[in-house]
């Protein structure tokens, strides 16, 4: 792991200055690689499927990892795609001439060695290498060992491809091992690894923030809430909240609690359980939810316990409060929000604004749903993650995060009485 | 500690939302009170410099230590200066209409609360409460115990100013307790601190780096280093290198060592070793160095060993070789820098060029001392600190350092197809 390290150290040196047409053309080597070698690809892939499937994986699962030449030609496609963002590198973020004639800038530099850690998705793989050469950056990629073979053989073409180009291959690397201990070397290689992006499963970002002496980035734990003020247009509300919980239950910006003002619970509750249970969703409920869910022909509602507010389901599970005010509601989200994303639906300014100055998360959305926190639909191009830290990154994180800076001072001579 | 921390975050709930009007109202109370007051903080102070006298504490460390009427009345006025520094919260980094109507904000929040580890300087007390109150952050600060009656006394002034002025008291705070376990306690608070700011001891801050799971910001460690090129012209040279080692060696933006290309080390070599020793500096030099040295009337050189290259020497010492080139100075610096500042002396613009794009540092200087490296003598108008690291903040770290983001978008019942 060190030696590794070490030569994506080297690797980042080399890297850093190279100008962006370099970039660019070893980026568009790769998405032409991907698709001449698609076979090979798709083959391993083949060896990562079976070998799932034989252990029982869930299809959902198997999908996930799955190649297909289809498939194989989008993830070139996002690699071109990629290639058409701003360089993100050597922006001047700010700059001024001192008073004693000094001039000073802030310019935008990579950040020199990224690892991330990640799931059984290959795409992963291509994506992380392509916006770090992008932002000028080494990689070290740790994936799941379930995509082990899929991996090699993606991580094979990408490095042919950059050394075609005429860049160091080691800037694009796979961390050798497949155990936890190859994460935890990661986690121990401060001073060659600058920071560590862990993704996927709530148990490993845990144990990474918490013994990892690389900085890392937070990303990914997504328990967010939809609140329903007094003032909400009914119909508004519910098609925010079906399409928070319901479109895509499974990922992080899917909401997981909705909280509803008891002004409009009398109104709203009903409707809500209708519109939830049409969508598949089972609602864990407080006792203003249990009653709205004990009417004759009403969907039951399983009663809620701490354990609800604080679950991030990713099902078809949603948990479910009414509370008596908007401060109510914020205090709610404080308790027991990971600060991902939270929504409010009303059509009160006032209300709007309070609850967007007190909520403390990533993303506060005003009549819209959760979902729409994202790296491409908030327009940034690419997404390495979703970071729910306050420290360098919150939110989406596009190439612009992929980058530190430097302060570059001229001046003919310049000491300091 | 967990009882003061919760406190600091409740605080740091009510204060976010507080307009700037109410911070700057509390920042002219805590100037005033600190005036009014001054003499319990004189008399408080007085018990801890009579203890620090009496253990035979080293007189610069009691200098830095002791408080009179006139830097009390100097820590009140650096207080207004911050009142009249631009907001840091509320400002929109980036603000786009998204092609489905979605109107997408970024917008600078407070940190949360922010811990400071520092070294027994009464006045980081007050400078570092008044920088997070204008930012909008709780802080929760652990001074050096040797100064913890001065600290006691000027905590209480602030708290009190800061309550008459209608906020919670409690956004500042002492940190209970004065020895090692109470670093230990704060560095464990994750989930209740947003990040913790150690500044001073070389150990302290490796302690606090490599045990924190509160993310981090590392601050101070400056093995600087200046590079005297070819073509430099040699007076500047001189005068940047003996300013850069002796106007302040004590502090972290002091070079360390002197890396001189062999093309100018004839020349270079003697009047350096002449004009340092008059400004009281020990050489520490390579073979090179320690020829020129040799002279029948020229000062002694020490000869250097590797740990030479390490050291932060802090002192009227400079560790010094020669180099075959531009990039073996690069490289002796990618060594072994600390990455906070690196100055180069060049005519050529070509050299300069290169040396700002290949040195991996917070800050890099062309004809100019490493002495420059400071958030008052770059504009900022005041400092928390030096971040070394490269996530967050790299750096003189000013007002929007103690920031984070926040998006806000806006919709009119947006939902994701």
């Amino acid at each position: 792991m060190h030696a590794v390290a070490r030569r994506a150290r080297t690797a980042a040196a080399a890297l850093a200055p190279a100008p962006r047409t370099l970039r660019d053309a070893a980026l568009a080597g790769v998405a032409d690689a991907l698709v001449a070698r698609t076979g090979e690809i798709v083959a391993a892939n083949a060896d990562d499927v079976a070998a799932a499937r034989s252990e029982g994986t869930p299809e959902s699962v198997v999908d996930r990892l799955t190649l297909t030449p289809e498939r194989v030609a989008a993830i070139a496609s996002d690699v071109r795609d990629v290639i058409a963002l701003p360089d993100p590198v050597g922006e001047v973020q700010r700059g001024s001439t001192l008073p004693n004639g000094l001039e000073l800038r802030q310019v935008s530099v990579p950040l020199g060695v990224v690892g991330i850690v990640y799931e059984a998705r290959p795409n992963v793989t291509v994506d992380a290498a392509a916006l770090c050469l992008k932002s000028g950056n080494a990689v070290l990629l740790r994936g799941s060992s379930s995509a082990h073979a899929s991996n090699t053989a993606l991580v094979a073409v990408v490095r042919d491809a950059v050394a075609e180009a005429g860049l160091p291959a080691d800037v694009v690397q796979l961390v050798p091992g497949r155990g936890r201990e190859s994460v935890t070397e990661l986690m121990r290689a401060r001073g060659l690894v600058d920071v560590l992006i862990p993704r996927g499963g709530a148990s490993l970002i845990k144990t990474v923030v918490e013994q990892s002496t690389v900085p890392v980035i937070e990303t990914g734990t997504g328990n967010c809430h939809v609140y329903v003020d007094e003032s909400a247009d009914v119909e508004t509300a519910l098609a925010i909240l079906v399409n928070s919980k319901a479109q895509r239950p499974s990922v992080c910006n899917a909401a997981e609690t909705v909280l509803v003002h008891e002004g409009i619970a009398d109104v709203f509750l009903p409707r809500a359980l209708q519109a939830l249970t049409e969508a598949g969703v089972t609602v864990h409920g407080d006792a203003a939810w249990q009653k709205a869910g004990d009417g004759a022909h009403g969907p039951a509602v399983v009663p809620a316990t701490a354990a609800d507010w604080a679950d991030e389901y990713l099902s078809h599970d949603l948990a479910a409060a009414v509370v008596p005010s908007l401060d109510a509601a914020v205090e709610h989200i404080r308790t027991w929000s990971s600060g991902h994303t939270e929504a409010i639906v009303t059509a009160d300014t006032a209300a709007a604004r309070r609850f967007t100055a007190l909520v403390d998360s990533a993303a506060v959305m005003v009549n819209a749903s959760t979902r729409f926190t994202d790296g491409s639909q908030f327009g940034f191009g690419a997404e390495i993650g979703i970071s729910t830290q306050k420290l360098h990154a919150r939110g989406p994180m596009g190439l612009p995060e992929l980058t530190s800076t430097k302060y570059v001072v001229t001046g003919e001579g310049h000491i300091r009485r």
